[in-house]
């Protein structure tokens, strides 16, 4: 069933890499996309926490917290350091907006940035210890990702909750200063318990995956520390984690270029607050309504041709819910022609029934092109007055061929953070965040983000 | 690659099954296997408590308790009830030394009885509930591994870790009064975060499978309690639990004869603290001495006639280290005709080397024959004096066929527990596993196993 590929010491040769990386090593790129993952990660868990799920998740289990020392983004609550992990990580995903990876759609934040925020809480961390280790954290879980993408998501595994708790382990045990054989026990430790199934997408349990591997992740650094043994193959023994969770592996893409190149220079961030398929549609709607200042109620037609996935994923033409909102093309084309953007209050229950977004919606048509790609769009919109107006998206807005600008992560940013905090605080939080390296303890974030 | 067998509403119909189970519909053989399979466990969990294993799980974990309400069995402290039952978890394994499910190598009272116990110091629980609860937990976990057993073991998973998680939220989420909809999300989170690769045996990580099952299940009753979603059909889903962890599944093991047979029946107790395959040869020498009046010092040689894996597993001639004299039949025969007895002091780093003990070990011989059965053994005791003593085991104690008596079970108890306790609070608490129905509120027997 499995390709077995000769492959020794990788859980070791990971480990000793992660181990021996400084500050220093790091290549002004890799540490531009730290701070930008952070601050998009920042941003998401802030402005989901106060969604149901994050009630629900904290009614059950805050009463079990130790020492309350780390912060829940957006809320009063302070929690022990792996419980916080844990909100932080369900919170971070609650939106699906956070980052992604898009090679292996991993999202490496979640998992990584929410173990070790709570942990600067715990242990003072300087700015460039910190983004060292997310940098690290990320290699490692998108690294062991692109070893087993895609087999590995195809027997139906969230990638995201699988490898996350590697990432999460290797970045507090890069804090804790594990030497090799407690980070290589570490990893074996994250490697036996792996968190998330695709059948749980749709639910609540979702985003339950990036928190579970932040907190287990954790948990398997912190018992590492203090000596508890575990494979020193947890990835590639035979009926270690690669095997036994893939029915493919390629060892190369862990332990090559070590240090040479960093898989969070390739991380993504979402500019709509939806699935990845529409955002060239919504893209090319936001761009004709800033070039024509475009009366959304003088529209007559808008005619889209499309990728066949956009149908097939998001060709819903009546949604009813602000959910089923993610899933409607028409729905998201024609927010981003009233509103000019697709965050979270463009997929709210009110959106989608609002008489004047159903009007829009129901004017927009989609066709499909074989020659259009995944990331492309052609619109041609047509006002009452017959004027016509031409867009074409060659590679939509947050595609690693047009990644967004700082502005667009800080609009972004405001966009889910304003609500929960304020604007003040959130441009006091932003600014922090920009300034990620200069922190002398970056426990300041954390406190800055609470509400 | 799976075996697709048509299956709907297996998690639905195995959540509805344990809301609606009542201490009344428990068959009075099903509640004498509960209590016996809470004393082994409480026992093995006693014993093992001050092992190295525990101490660093402990050193890592203690600092981050929340609420210190519930026990760590045989030790001072006291922790949230998730840690306790990760602690009690770990140290019922620790030994290797607790229940055997014999179908399906599961050990199912960690993940279960270690999530109750710490539950029933968090709100009062009765003798019958906590039975009832106990035996609903075990028939999940075990069930579920009915239907994917052997190929999900084979596949790599630590059975007991992987279905470990479903055992405690079945039994968890039975206390908290769940209705159909939430255990089913229980049973769904379960599902979400199965525990243990098989790689891990040989480190401290194995025992930490059942504790971490015990936690987890703990949390998924938890969050589905305040209404945490999940998938449905966690279980029985095309990227649900049995296809995304087995090669093969049948779900008339799960959803068949619910009510009607109890797997606690077939549940089985070690009698020695080591490998199954030679506690044949265990058995013999120990009634040998009994029988006989053995003195070590006067047998000239010991013969003995074995199934082959004896050999292949513990063929081990000079055994240094306890943890070796467990791999080792020509020690544990040895000790077995000196002692009486295989507990943990028998596989002591001392043991082995003890000049009685090795002398008398050179003197045992084995022999593989065909005919032998795994549960069997022929010895020949020949004395210096020339007298030649037979022992012809059909059946070793411990199997299906000739369980240990409540006798043994207490002799086992003991040898563990009064090193931790003293004796006379080992018996004490003996005393309360075997009223554990009588209790008004089961946190009596978890005070009873403090240190």
């Amino acid at each position: 069933m499995h390709d077995m590929i000769e492959a020794t010491q990788i859980t070791r040769r990971l480990a000793d890499y992660v181990v021996n990386a400084t500050p220093a090593d790091l290549p002004p790129a890799a540490r531009a996309a730290a701070v930008r993952t952070f601050l998009n990660w920042a941003g998401c868990a802030t402005g989901s926490s106060h969604h149901e799920t994050l009630d629900v998740a904290l009614a059950a289990l805050a009463p079990f917290s130790g020492p309350a020392t780390a912060s829940v983004l957006g809320r009063r609550e302070r929690l022990d350091p792996l419980t916080a992990a844990l909100m932080n990580g369900i919170s971070s995903h609650v939106f699906d907006f956070d980052d992604t990876h898009l090679r292996t759609v991993i999202h490496p934040a979640g998992p990584v940035a929410s173990a070790l925020l709570a942990y600067a809480e715990y242990r003072p961390v300087s700015g460039p210890d910190f983004v060292n280790a997310l940098v690290l954290g990320i290699e490692v879980e998108c690294r062991i990702g692109n070893a087993v993408y895609p087999e590995h998501y195809d027997v139906g595994w969230h990638i995201t909750g699988s490898t996350g708790g590697f990432g999460a382990a290797a970045a507090i045990g890069k804090l804790l200063g594990l030497d090799t054989q407690r980070m290589t026990w570490a990893l074996g430790l994250a490697a036996t318990m792996p968190v998330g199934l695709r059948e749980m997408f749709g639910t609540m349990t979702k985003s339950f995956h990036p928190g579970r591997a932040a907190q287990s992740g954790f948990t398997a650094a912190l018992l590492a520390e203090k000596g508890y043994t575990s494979s020193d193959q947890g990835i590639e023994a035979k009926r270690g984690w690669a095997n036994v969770l893939s029915t493919r592996v390629d060892y190369k893409e862990i332990t090559e270029g070590l240090g040479e190149r960093f898989e969070i220079e390739v991380n993504s961030y979402k500019p709509f607050a939806c699935g990845i398929v529409i955002h060239p549609a919504i893209d090319g709607c936001v761009q004709l309504r800033q070039k024509y200042n475009i009366d959304p109620e003088q529209v007559e037609s808008v005619a889209l041709t499309v990728h066949h996935l956009v149908l097939e994923l998001t060709g819903k033409t009546r949604p009813r819910t602000g959910l089923e909102g993610k899933f409607s093309v028409y729905h998201a084309s024609a927010m981003a022609l009233i509103d000019g953007a697709c965050g979270e209050p463009q997929f709210s229950d009110e959106a989608v029934v609002n008489p004047r977004v159903t009007a829009l919606r129901d004017r927009v048509r989609a066709t499909v092109d074989p020659s259009i790609n995944a990331d492309e769009v052609r619109i041609v919109l047509t006002m009452k007055d017959g004027t016509v107006h031409e867009m074409h998206v060659e590679h939509a807005i947050g595609s690693i061929a047009r990644p967004m600008t700082d502005a667009d992560l800080e609009a972004k940013f405001n966009g889910l953070v304003v609500p929960i905090l304020g604007e003040a605080r959130t441009a006091n939080l932003l600014a922090l965040c920009w300034d990620l390296e200069a922190q002398s303890a970056v426990s300041a974030i954390a406190e800055a983000a609470r509400l």
